[in-house]
């Protein structure tokens, strides 16, 4: 599948008393990969927690940092579609200033129906935008 | 009108490089101090910003920061309402770590219909219970 | 003195269960426009909370939140020095969507000596930079 | 080794426009969780980032999110050493809402020097407080 690039820069806010970015920031970043993916993917556009009927509830999110982020880096975040199943899509996230890579993320996003509260097949359409290479 | 208190501690990702709370964070403790002070006065709690039928959304939000607080700080945040109008509610604050007031702040909050959008007055037995002594 | 532009988006994360942008959330984006102001005028990327030997701490932020924001709107953040005291900077902010402002702020910065932390004059090359047309 | 447990509440920032709690700020509980261990144990509190002359940058995050949250949910962090490694620390964390678990999550910290800014041992003392029943 495609792996889309987004650019960020870090800002004060992301920081903290350690002098480089907060570990939880890292997760707005990933936010940002994905909508921007689903974007230039062609989802319509009317919030990453809810597309049409289908409420998207993240299920699981994980980083693993390997290199300090700071104040003012310009970062890429590289965001790639690693799985559809029957009923999530999981995300996968490189972040990287200049040549190395920083952040790995993952983010799992469950497809649920918003009237039944229950667990909705990923549709048809989003499958064939999401494994097109 | 009367004054609450509320008991909050600085945590690592309200600082930032500067070694200090960042200054968005102050209105962190503002909504805090706000909602446990609505508590308090017995209002029915579905929201901050939507009681019953009413939005209540910020229309002024300010801080003054007038000595820093650091991680771990113990803060009290003392809440008054400042003043009711036709259509808003104004909340003071008092942050202060041991005796020492760091951040002084106000909030206006706007009283408006959830299904015309337009503002509403605020409801009497609100004026009673937010202006009792 | 010079009005600069920054283009931002609304993200996810920066939304509330009233289904608009969170109040504090707004004072990123006054971040954010202080920062590219400074880049712009080609202030020494250093930190905006410390810039060579001086820290420069908010002593006071405000916004009046005219109009509310979505989701995943594109925001233009007009960032403008409003005034250079002896010992501070004062900065304003209009966030517009489409031609309509939203939110209009102001944050006041003390320039402080990071040694002795007492209050610093303005330097005089911070002046012509930030009062020339 | 010992669970230590936190109660905190959901507030109105912490949630989105999918009207639940957004999932990076479940983040923020896990720090509490850790710094409230730690501080029980007896660890000096001079930072969750920094302590003594070394430096503890997470490595790892995650979380696994079951139930949904909502403003104003009062919850349970319990949080519980998992591992020391020869140079990390692991926490786990479980926050419940009444009988619910609605969040299980993990942190790896590393432990550095801050001088080397390579990893160091974690100190016998330490090991000695984290691994004690």
């Amino acid at each position: 599948m495609k792996t889309f690039h987004t650019q960020e820069r870090i800002r004060f806010m992301d920081t903290d008393a350690a002098g480089r970015i907060h570990f939880m920031f890292a997760f707005r970043f990933l936010e940002i990969g994905e909508e921007e993916a689903m974007r230039a993917l062609g989802f319509p556009s009317t919030g990453i927690g809810t597309v049409q009927a289908l409420d998207l509830p993240r299920v699981h999110a994980e980083c693993d940092y390997l290199a300090p982020l700071f104040y003012d880096d310009v970062i890429d975040i590289a965001t790639r579609c690693e799985r559809v199943g029957e009923h999530s899509i999981t995300w996968g996230f490189e972040i990287t200033r200049d040549q190395t890579v920083c952040i790995r993320g993952r983010v799992v996003v469950a497809v649920v129906d918003r009237q039944t509260g229950k667990a909705a097949p990923v549709p048809q359409q989003w499958r064939t935008l999401l494994e097109e290479e």
